[in-house]
């Protein structure tokens, strides 16, 4: 057999110590499946003393060496964050080592950089981990689906919230209560901002897009909204009408009245029927339905993160770049011909949920339909629930832009009969979705 | 924008024909994604006639003709069959031709012998379409996945018998009845013995066995049960278990006692839990899990079959060798280094579900319970329903090998206080499915 190719480690935590595993475990089907042996030419740590399982003479503090060192032939990056990852993967790629990562922040910070600088030097940049774990996903975007048209692709990808979301469904918990037990379980870090407030779906949401319409869509461009201001009210109005309350990672294809295409990206909390396949994904699961032209509904479905899982995910990616490195070859590389403008949030049609507690008066009703007929929404049910002098109406639009929805709300929550907006929230996945 | 690729099409039905729709109509997007157009060099046809859509120049009844010519660079075939289809696309590979082929009973027929001779020609073997239609499958398989170890693929593959099975679970109908349906709404042909016999699914299985793990799987080596036999009593059986009953394609890494490992590939009808995902796949859909022992457990669902979903696979695949041709590389090839052997059905461990018809005497419970004792087959549960001076035993063991149960079963048919046995099925996906 030839020469073994040299693999340097970034990162050796949850997740790169379970390739560390895979890589000493499977060595012998790896390499038969390269053609050449893989082996490990060092791992970058921050403390050396935390990692006895690994041969002292292969940690290093010094990961920028490392990268450089000529008798690396591979990268594999699981450390995360942008800086001072960035700098270290473009000299590696610069140096004429192929890259895989796990990391979705940078990659959808500045995957373009990180691309251009793989396409100059002429090696590979791979990154199925960065999104929804051990679910091939991403390759099945680029390759199987290179010869379609997508035009939307919907998911679960973040699995604390999915687990919050969850909790609250099932006990009807409030969200601060269900958070505290998904830090005492483990689903969820002692600072859980960048999951709870949407910015991990919101990078994995612009790399989804990104994929799907061959287009350069950044975290930047798409609109959050995290799961934090989810009410038990909110998850009980969802019970009442069939649903329950997801946080959705959502790219579209658009084309609006001006007849230009767009993108659209978006991540929020949404209700969605009971009877929607991803209503059922539990807990630290992923899923992702996509849609496209000619192969019509697709669902990928699996365990979205853990050491394990994202693993796999990253070692399948170092046997292709491996691969490729052994047959002098270089797989697809970014593809953004397509270069769609993306929509601005307020143009994006969708459905709403409003409940309102209003004053239990005559007239009510039709000055509320009256509003929505005012700024262009239409309705397609109500229900009003009588309670002594008060009543809540609870009311789910047609499609509308989000922007004469929102103004909708707005003047609402200021009408003298109207007490509170119990709770507004985007409705996915109903049969009638697709009206207008 | 360099030179064309120039295709041929060999076939022209209704995947064919959904195929030049699509390079007609996403001809600009897939030039970008590959670099350089694709063109359509000709179309290897039976009755020229019966294609008034394409242009008649490009038509031919002469298919070996149009794979020697010069002028091809890839060659697509949806002719399906094993011959004259083996020879042509053995022609096609010497040639120096990329193949992207849908036809399952090829591979699965003679898989190895058509890899040798892309290997030997350097040139691409791809056929995504052959299994689970659109679905994503034999790529993540084949490269996702392939840094982890996968343990088993369970799936339904076939949407004929989907749709009868799902219309005997739904209406209670018999097998003739259903399928009478099924044919007349289109969704078996008028000759269904490839799809009811369970022929389609055991080529498919072959194939997923084969790229799952890493060992050439031919369909003569899959163990198969139609669904033919299956009647409206197992419907109503599985029922009162709160089972459904799937045809299932079940690929299995065992290790035996003497520790060697094997794989065991099997299609047959089973029971599974209708809270199990694969027993809401309705109607012509297929759906795949997939084990492994990083990732866990993965889904694919999707369309499985019909024009478009078929030829969405197919140009996947013509991109992905499309842009290899472009970047002077190659895919990976055949990766069958492991070489298992094929473990017997007869030691191949299941679980079964045993209703005999029996007479309502004392003791009768204790010689059917002996009987599973003297064969080595444990029972989990039993219920009795007497009727009068008949009763019905129904009975779950747990797993055993498949040899030990099928002489369980022949012997208590011959007993003389058993009337008949009323349903005898395997049962799958069951929580206490690893037990042994």
């Amino acid at each position: 057999m030839s020469d073994a190719l040299r693999v340097a480690l970034l990162g050796c935590g949850v997740v790169g110590s379970q390739i560390v595993r895979l890589l000493h475990e499977q060595g012998d089907d790896l390499a038969a499946r390269i053609g050449v042996p893989l082996e490990l030419a060092g791992v970058a740590v921050r403390r050396p003393g935390k990692h006895p399982d690994i041969a002292a003479d292969l940690l290093t503090t010094d990961a920028a060496a490392l990268v450089a060192r000529d008798d690396v032939d591979l990268v594999v990056e699981v450390i995360g964050g942008i800086e001072p990852v960035r700098t270290l993967l473009l000299a590696a790629l610069a140096g004429g080592k192929s890259v895989v990562s796990a990391n979705k922040a940078l990659l959808a910070e500045d995957g373009a950089t990180l691309h251009e600088a793989a396409t100059k030097a002429g090696v590979d940049l791979y990154y199925e981990a960065a999104v929804a774990g051990a679910i091939p996903l991403l390759r099945p975007l680029r390759e199987s689906l290179a010869g379609d048209r997508i035009t939307r692709v919907i998911g679960i990808v973040n699995g604390t919230t999915n687990f919050v979301l969850s909790r609250m469904d099932a006990t009807g918990a409030g969200f601060d209560e269900a958070l505290a037990e998904a830090t005492t379980l483990g689903y969820a870090e002692a600072d859980a901002t960048a999951d709870i407030d949407g910015f991990d779906a919101a990078a994995k949401a612009a790399i989804l897009a990104g994929l799907a319409f061959h287009t350069r869509v950044r975290a930047s461009d798409v609109y959050r909204e995290g799961i934090g201001e989810v009410t038990a009210a909110d998850l009980s109005s969802a019970k009442a009408m069939g649903c329950t309350v997801k946080l959705l990672a959502i790219c579209e294809r658009t084309r609006a009245g001006d007849g230009v295409e767009r993108v659209a990206v978006r991540v929020h909390p949404a209700m969605i029927p009971r009877t929607h396949p991803l209503a059922g994904v539990g807990d630290a699961f992923n899923a992702v339905f996509v849609e496209a032209e000619a192969a019509g509904s697709l669902m990928f479905y699996g365990r979205g993160a853990g050491g394990a899982p994202t693993a796999s995910a990253v070692l399948g990616d170092l046997v292709a770049v491996a691969r490729n490195r052994v047959n002098g070859s270089k797989g697809a590389g970014e593809s953004s011909y397509a270069a769609l403008p993306v929509q601005p949030m307020g143009e994006v049609a969708t459905r709403y949920h409003v409940a309102l507690d209003v004053s239990d008066e005559p007239g009510v009703l039709a000055a509320v339909a009256g509003t929505f007929a005012q700024h262009g929404v239409s309705i397609q049910t109500v229900r009003q629930e009588g309670r002594g002098d008060a009543a809540t109406l609870v009311l789910v639009t047609h499609s509308a832009t989000d922007a004469a929805l929102s103004s909708t709300v707005d003047r609402l929550s200021g009408m003298q009969f109207v007490r509170r907006a119990a709770s507004v929230m985007r409705v996915e996945g109903m049969s009638s979705d697709q009206d207008s």
